[in-house]
């Protein structure tokens, strides 16, 4: 029940091999000043050498631990996340766990189970369905809690890292609109999604700030599958009048849009051109490489990865919802259409 | 200096407010079976209800964490791996701590430090350039370790998990062969890597075979970088007698030859047929969807797990390095030749 089941040697035993107090080694454990160079090498050392751990030497409030828990760990994003969380914890010596509920209850229950065995101290959310009695029990374990990307529950009282999804879906739209296309396909993101409907709603707003209006047998929905960029695209292009240019909610159902339009003969970008979002490392990998709307998601991961060290150490957030900027970036999917170029 | 930090409210005071005897709230903490299981629920309420912490009430030789160290986590097949560790680590109650040490020594040290902090229980290292100091370092801290797809370190004295190198390179090879190319081009990867030499070796097998020369302009080494296989492919391409196959290293490498194909003009595979080695999520997504040599990473992962906790058990190993087989998975990206199709 203690934990000197995994201390396989008492301070005191330290100390006297050392040859220095038992208070001397308390000072090394609790990474203290005032110990002679000389001496905390010394004993470090030996507390190495005898395999003594130091669990409950931290001082109060110092993370050692934070949870990062995602739904599934299929998707290429979820490095992306993982990267940037990483990234800031372990520059605050701050190990990050990585775990995958796959929205099951029973691995739900083991993961907070085992969060509050090993002593976790934040934890950070990457999932479109936010459970509020999952929120609810992080709660009672007093581990603060950070979500990237929610779907939309913005009544509940957790801080929120987001990147502008409305910006992103407008800026995208616009640089087809300025390459002269005028008859642009859509295929949406699955729409219970805040951020997808986000995207959405700019890519309409680009289309009538330049007079064009909305023409629903260009409208496709997806799941943010390639199989559903590949489908909606195999509609749109045995449409009598075909869009000169396609914008997909993310990477992947553009990758689905180039194999339509593949299979249709046709070519990227100089029978159609197609936009992605998110950027993910393989849109620079695709033939040709994707335009795309950037999604800084490592770096949504590093400011999770912060704010919730933050909350750990008790201090205030400015706002708990937080907006990181997408931006274009232009490869060689879209071109001119063929009438205008 | 003890845990009493951590722990808000005693196994007393728990006992007192449940109304049962402190033996009872030990045997709830200990998960043994002789409790009620009403008095099981009102006891595991309350102590999740105070913020109750369990560490150290595990059972000797139980692990609570793992941790799993990559030099970068900058690959779409990081996240394969860590899925595979993350789902055999998780059914077994322990969490899976990602790092990245980016081959830097102060990262490395730092991550050992806090691996010692927090009581890690193993290692998984996915490392192409495996450090005996680091492996010196986990011996004197207790913690056991095993090594995925290592470089080419046989005498240390550390499990490995690989895949079947030498098999996957002859089986991509002899593929084409069977489709009737007979002007095969490779890109070869990073030469310094067994991994490399592995399925250098087999597709040279399989041209030896097939009574086929190794022609050394058809050979050209990549570092497995998309950029890689494009300039190499490019190259291929310009020959005056070019290549109808081209064998690729990875995936990625095998999206350059993509680019450099597109670039030429030409057509996969109606013109040139493409070949790679992984099988990462997104070859399925390329245009057209990638022919490659599957390497079964999440599993690898997996056993990984399953292996750093048998040694945590204090188990024996039957045997110190393993391979999983590799498999070939038939997309599009491969046709027969145009003089034999």
């Amino acid at each position: 029940m203690s934990d000197t089941q995994t201390r396989t040697v008492t301070i005191a035993a330290i100390a006297a091999e050392a040859g220095v107090s038992v208070p001397t080694v308390s000072r090394v454990l609790n990474g203290r000043s005032d110990v002679a160079p000389h001496t905390r090498e010394r004993v470090e050392r030996l507390l190495r050498d005898h395999g003594y751990r130091r669990r409950g030497s931290r001082p109060p409030n110092a993370a050692r631990l934070i949870d990062l828990v995602f739904n599934d760990l299929d998707s290429p994003w979820a490095v992306e996340i993982i990267r940037g969380v990483e990234d800031a914890a372990h520059a605050e010596g701050v190990g990050t766990v990585v775990t995958a509920i796959h929205r099951r209850a029973s691995d739900t229950r083991s993961w907070l189970d085992n969060l509050a065995g090993r002593n976790s101290d934040g934890a950070i959310l990457v999932t479109s369905d936010v459970d509020p009695s999952l929120h609810a029990e992080l709660r009672r374990l007093h581990v603060p809690a950070v979500v990237i990307d929610p779907a939309g529950v913005p009544e509940l009282d957790v801080p929120t890292i987001g990147a502008t999804n409305w910006a992103g879906g407008l800026t995208a739209t616009e640089h087809l609109i300025g390459l002269g296309h005028r008859r642009i396909g859509v295929v949406a993101g699955t729409p219970t999604l805040l951020s997808s409907r986000a995207r959405q709603d700019g890519h309409r707003a680009a289309l009538e700030a330049a007079g064009l209006t909305v023409d629903p047998e260009l409208h496709h929905v997806g799941d943010f599958s390639h199989e559903a960029g590949f489908r909606a695209a195999t509609e749109l292009l045995q449409l009598p009048e075909p869009p000169t240019a396609i914008v997909a909610a993310n990477d992947q159902m553009a990758f689905g849009v180039f194999e339509a339009v593949r299979r249709a003969g046709l070519r990227v970008p100089e029978d159609v051109s197609v936009i992605g979002f998110d950027d993910l490392p393989v849109a620079q990998w695709s033939s040709p490489p994707l335009t795309t709307v950037h999604q800084p998601l490592s770096e949504m991961g590093s400011l999770a990865a912060r704010t919730v060290l933050r909350l750990v150490r008790g201090e205030h957030l400015e706002t708990p919802r937080l907006e990181l900027s997408t931006r274009l970036v232009v490869r060689e999917s879209t071109a001119p259409p063929r009438s205008v170029g």
